[in-house]
This record gives C-alpha cells, structure tokens and sequence, in this order.
C-alpha cells in the first residue's frame, strides 16, 4: 500500500456535497490501506470574498494582514473536510499550515517553502488518521501567516509530497488528466496515461492550464511523481489497490520510459491569447533588438516569441508577440519611441494565435518539423511566424485556422483516438 | 498615560464602514500616547454563518474541527482592523490567540485560558505599535485551537488587562454604559459612572445584557477596572487624556467608594421572561422540596426563585419560576409527578416578571426591603413572590404593571435623573 498526498481544489471543495464528495473519495483509499494526506483550498469563491472585504478596508492592504485574512479559506476547508471525514468514521485530522509546520520565508502573498516539519503528520499517519493540510499557506520565522499565492495549493501538495517522500502526489482537478490536446477542439483528443514533466510544462505555459508550472517544476526538481485525476468522476468502481492506483488520471514523472514505444509527440498545445507586432525596416545593427523590446519590458509587458529576419540592404524586418492583452500598449509604447529606434513602420495582427507541437520524442526524430510544416502547407495554413527549443515546435498562424490546424495535426501525429469520439469528464 | 485594551463587539466591528470606525477610535487614543491592546470579535452574522456551514457538513460536528473553523471569524476581523489602522497611519499588527500565545485547556467550543505569554505583545506595544488580538479562541498544549463560547472575546480581553497588569478594560459596545434600569421603561434613568462588579453581576444575571458574566467574574477576580462605553458615540470630542478616559462610560470596578456617599441602591434590574408555577397542598415533610424541583431539574429545566410557605395543618404549597419557554415542559413534567408528589393541584402564570433592587448599599442600609413593598403597596402592585440576597431583593409581579412599579421605585429610590429625559446612544 501506498501514502499518497491528494489535493483538492476550491472548485473539487466548492459546496458542502461537494466536500462530502471528497471525503467519500478519501475515505475509499484510505479504506483500501493506503496513508492519506489530503491538501485542500478554499472553497470556490471564498478567496475571492476575503480579496474584496480587504479591498473595502485598504485601497492598499498591508500585505502582511491579507496573508493573516486570506489564510482562513483554506483554514475553513480543512476543518468542513475532517469533518465530513470523521462523520463517515474515518479518523481525520485538519492541519493549518502553521500547525504542521510548514515553513517559508517572509514574502508575504508570493513566499516559498523553506522546511516541512514532517512529524506531526507521521505520528497522525502512524495513528491511521486522515491528515487534511491548509493548502497555500505556511508560517515564517516570526509566527506571521504567508500565503504562496495563487495557484499555491498545488505546490503545498507537491512539497509534503516531497517531504514525506510520498508514492505520489495526486491532484484531482475538473478534468480526468491530461489530453493530446483540448477535447473541445477535436473530438479524437485521447487521454495520455503518462508524461514528462518538461512536456507539461510546455502544454501549461501554453494554456492547457490543468496544473500550475510551479507545481510542476517543483514537483521535477524532487522527483515526486505528479498524477492528474478528476474529482467528479463519479462511476470509479475502482478497486483503490495499487495496480488501481497506476491507472487512473495521468501520470507525470522524471521517467521517459522506453523510447522505442515512446510517441514522438506527446501532445498539441495552443495559445489563443496572442499578438503579433512587427517593426519595419529596421538597421541591422548590434543593439537594435534591445532598443525595441527594452521600452515594451520596462512597461511590464511580457514578450513570447522573437523573431529577426535576415537583412537585405542593412535592413531588416523585427517581430514579436505579447498577450492579446497587452497589445494597444505595446503598440503605443512602439510608436513613441519609432523614432529612437530608427525603423520604417510598425505593424501589428492580433488575431493570430500560436499552435505547438510537444513531445522528448522529437528529440530523437529528427523530420518533426518538416512533416509539421508539411501538414500544415496542405491544409492552406499559412505560418507567420516559428519558435523551436528542444522539445517544442511552435507556430504563429491565423486565429480562424486554428481548429483545422490543431485536428491536421494531431491525425497527422497518430494522436487520434481508435474508438471515435471523446469523452471527456468535466468538459 | 496608560496601558488599556480595549474590545469591540460583532455588532461594531460589523461592516467595513463600522471597521473603519473603529480604527479611528482607537488612532484617537492611541495619538494621545496610550498603549493600545485591541480584542476583536467576528463581524456580525460571520460566526453564525461558519456554525451553518458546519452543520451542512455534519449533524454533530467534531468539537476540534469546530474550533479550527470557527475562530477564522476573529482572525478576519482582526486582520481589517490592522489594515485600516496602518492605512491611517497607525503601526499596528494583528494577532491570533496563538500568535500571541493565549494558552487554554483543551475544553473544546468552551475552553478556558490557563495563561497568556505577554511577551510578544510587550515587545510590540515598546515598538509603539497597536496589537490587535482575536478573541474568543486561545491554543493548547497540542497547538489545537480551543474556542471561549460565545461571548469569550469579553474574557479575552479581560484577560489580556490583567496579564498586562494594563490600567483598564474598555468593553466598547451599543450602549454609552450602564443605566439604572432600561431607558426604554423610564426615560428618567441614568446612566452610572460607576459600579461594583458584584451590581454588575446582579444586573447582568437580570437582563442587563451589556457584559458577559463570565467576564466580570474573571474581572473581580484579577482586580482588573473594566470600563463599559460605546463604540456608536460619534460626538466624542475628548482630549482621550487620562481624565477624559475616567469619566467615560461606567466603569466596573472592587472599589465601593466612600459608603457615605455610595447610594444605597445603584439600579432596577427585571426580567421579563419568568413563569411562575405553584405546587398547592403537598405534605410538609423532609424530601418535599426535592421531589418536586428533582424531575424539572432533570429535564434541563433552570429553576430560579423558589419559595415555600408555612405549612397549615401539615400541608403546605410549593412555588418556584422557570423561563417562560421551559412553562409548559415543566407544568407537563409536574403533572406528571402529581401523583408521586402527593400535591393537590398545579397552578401556573407565565404572565409575571421579576424587579430586582441591586445595590452594595443595601448591605449597611436597614429598611430598603419595607420601602420597596411600601412603594408597590402605593402604587397597587401586588407582590407574588419575594427573594433577597446580600446586595438584591428581587419581587415577582404581574407582567402588566412592569413598567408602572420599575417608574415608582427609581422616584422612590432617588434615581431619577435631574435634567429630564435620558437620551442613551444605541437604544
């Protein structure tokens, strides 16, 4: 048998069925003999509450007080699940991340796990309790409540994991794992039993927002094998075992298995949230990427992709992309300094979107992009712009090509599903 | 200057604008060179919602997990409280039971501090910081948070003045202080400057609900002045300087004064939910009384005045008062027992009340008792019941001539206000 960390979300803890729903869940892996430590957050919408009282206070809350405050969502979570826990007879035990202890440095609403006192929660797992940790929050030095911001629930999950050294970590979400790509853009997405933590960082920063990245990367740097399952699968009539165990959701691990069987892509992400803006005629001299981005970053804007294209007569043409968001800004910004810069025009598009390709396998194929571009030149999709690292392809094209892009694709790849039609839970 | 905590209630720290306030409030003092200690409560309507929570999830819900949730309400308050405070410019600093550390027992839902380090908030106060505490919640030996009861946050505070051996308590709530009797039964009472904590007792047991028992207890004990004021006085233009601080409210103090000058009467208390209930024709033999209180006892029945006459040819008749909502249960109960009991008949009226005169002056003051039956003779007030204790004689009356016998004897006593109508904030 196994100790497993489990983590629930606001949405998994979203009402007070909902929490019986989890506490069921805990309750039938604990009943099979497995060590259960379960991380939770606040109940959806309760964070968003306590922002808003604090916003009426404070048109600036002290951010040591909005760490005290927000803390208690989760507090109230943890105490409504071991609850529900010990109502069906399982001996439970909810933990504030203060009690455990959980320890970060000082930077209030964004700290980092420093330490993880593991003892209080061995001799609670050693007595047969259910231990329910505070997600998202941990203590400093000085006793003062520090929240790991958003998203930190995950990485309290990953670190007792980690701490404990634990079989696994596993975090139930609203979908049953991670898909070849985003069921809602083709039918024939399959689910992918296992994956490399760097190809779910790549399908994360892409959008398949399924985990947070710094969960991921945390969970990579320990070796803590991440597993993604859904909270509202309601038919498991699983047997809780380990094999059980090995099957459901998706797995993310250090382990790239045998290369041989292992697909070249892994999966197709995309980005519909781009802009592209391009500076024309430009001197092709030392510094002048600088002189064009500087201005855009000092505004706080973030820049995807870059591009320089070969110079023809000492100029040449400079393109980047930024969040759709973000993109009257950076053009604004770019046309104040044009002069200073030196270039003919700027342009921009922001209906475009970025389409990627992700998979270790590439790394040893060679022939992926040419048979990516391939693909996409038969289908009449014109690519605008490309970005490759090691096991990424990514491609800036039209926005309304994107559905017919993303299923060539993912055909093209061998990622269709055999039998028809996905059915994805929570979707 | 001086040392004083103060506590604010739900009802004043109940919306952001009324947190506000009382930051405000507590800047004005603590400009004026005081120490400032706060104690807060959950904002109004916040621990009842958590308690509903609580009950969603679970019929009876485990104590320990009650307290972990529960006392998020205080730690809320506390932490807006602390933000509005530095957004006026006021170092200040939220602090939960734990952080502080207020040690209780391990009583759950109705724990009792044991000690309270007041290190850390010693060392806030040197820093010229405002230390705003939760109440109602401390931590025991196993870092498990333990929860008061209602009304703890009145003993927090209590607590919290004597371990910092402060100058006074200030108990802020929606009432100016403490009045003779009810305002709203004669517009001619006024308010005390000053009252004894065992007047306060009898007052308080009596319906004068402006302070919880258990903290005036706690108070006599430890010697700790306690001060009742409200926190709604908009118009307070003091100097907050030691004299304005000593003249404020009432204060509650061990202190009798100078008995010439002590009144020997200091209020009217009377409670209008009473029941009275005569047992007539039962034998005047030993084990009587207990037959007939032992069955209403034992179905959780609170018993308050008891009272039996001389027996007449060995038979005797029997009364005692119940709250109005226990009337009928006990009437059914005695029925019941009628047999057993060996008693004639059962009468009952849940139409009566109970003045009660409190005053320390009483103990030196012959005659106060015959004045009192002679002014109700005056005034046509038939007296069903009577009991005496050291500092109270309290009367059973029609419900009806309530407020007719309560005018009378605050003339008679020479209670009444010189200059007309009372105006009392918060009623």
């Amino acid at each position: 048998m196994a100790l497993i960390v489990q983590k629930y979300g606001g949405t998994s803890m979203g009402s007070v069925e909902r929490i019986k729903n989890v506490a069921q869940r805990v309750k039938r892996w604990h009943d099979h003999g497995h060590q259960i430590v379960v991380v939770v957050s606040a109940m959806s919408g309760e964070t968003n509450r306590l922002i808003d009282l604090a916003k009426q206070v404070s048109a600036k809350p002290d951010p040591r007080e909005y760490d005290q405050m927000v803390s208690t969502g989760e507090q109230v979570s943890i105490a409504l699940l071991a609850m529900a826990l010990k109502d069906l007879g399982v001996n439970a035990k909810s933990m504030t991340g203060g009690q455990v202890a959980i320890r970060t440095d000082s930077s209030h609403t964004k700290a980092r796990i420093q330490h993880i006192d593991d003892s209080q929660i061995r001799s609670a797992l050693d007595a047969n309790m259910v231990v329910v940790v505070a997600g998202f929050q941990g203590i400093d030095d000085h006793g003062d409540i520090n929240t790991l911001g958003r998203g930190g629930s995950d990485t309290t999950g990953v670190a007792l994991a980690a701490a404990l050294s634990a079989d696994e970590c596993q975090i139930y979400t609203d979908v049953d794992g991670v898909y070849t790509t985003d069921p809602r853009v083709t039918p024939k997405a399959k689910k992918l039993a296992k994956i490399t933590f760097e190809e779910m960082l790549e399908m994360a920063s892409l959008g398949s927002k399924v985990l947070q990245i710094r969960a991921v990367e945390f969970a990579g740097k320990y070796h803590v094998p991440l597993r993604v399952l859904s909270s509202f699968d309601e038919d498991v009539d699983g047997s809780f075992d380990d094999t059980f165990r090995q099957t459901v959701g998706t797995l993310i691990t250090t382990d790239e298995g045998d290369t041989m069987e292992q697909p070249i892509i892994s999966g197709i992400a995309f980005n519909r949230d781009e802009a592209k803006i391009v500076v024309r005629g430009v001197a092709d001299r030392p510094g002048i990427a600088s002189a064009i981005i500087s201005p855009v970053s000092q505004a706080n804007i973030e820049i995807d992709m870059i591009l320089q294209n070969l110079s023809s007569n000492g100029s040449t043409d400079f393109s980047f992309t930024v969040n759709r968001g973000d993109y009257d800004k950076a053009m604004q910004i770019l046309q104040e300094h044009l002069a200073e810069i030196g270039g003919k025009e700027i342009v921009g598009d922001n209906k475009v979107v970025k389409v990627s390709l992700v998979g270790v396998g590439m790394r040893s194929h060679a022939g992926v992009a040419s048979q990516m571009f391939q693909t996409l030149a038969e289908n009449n999709v014109n690519i605008q712009m490309i970005s490759t690292s090691e096991i990424k392809i990514s491609v800036v094209i039209q926005e309304q090509q994107l559905e017919k892009a993303v299923k060539a694709l993912h055909t093209a790849f061998g990622l269709d599903r055999d039998d028809g039609e996905s059915k994805v839970a929570g979707l």
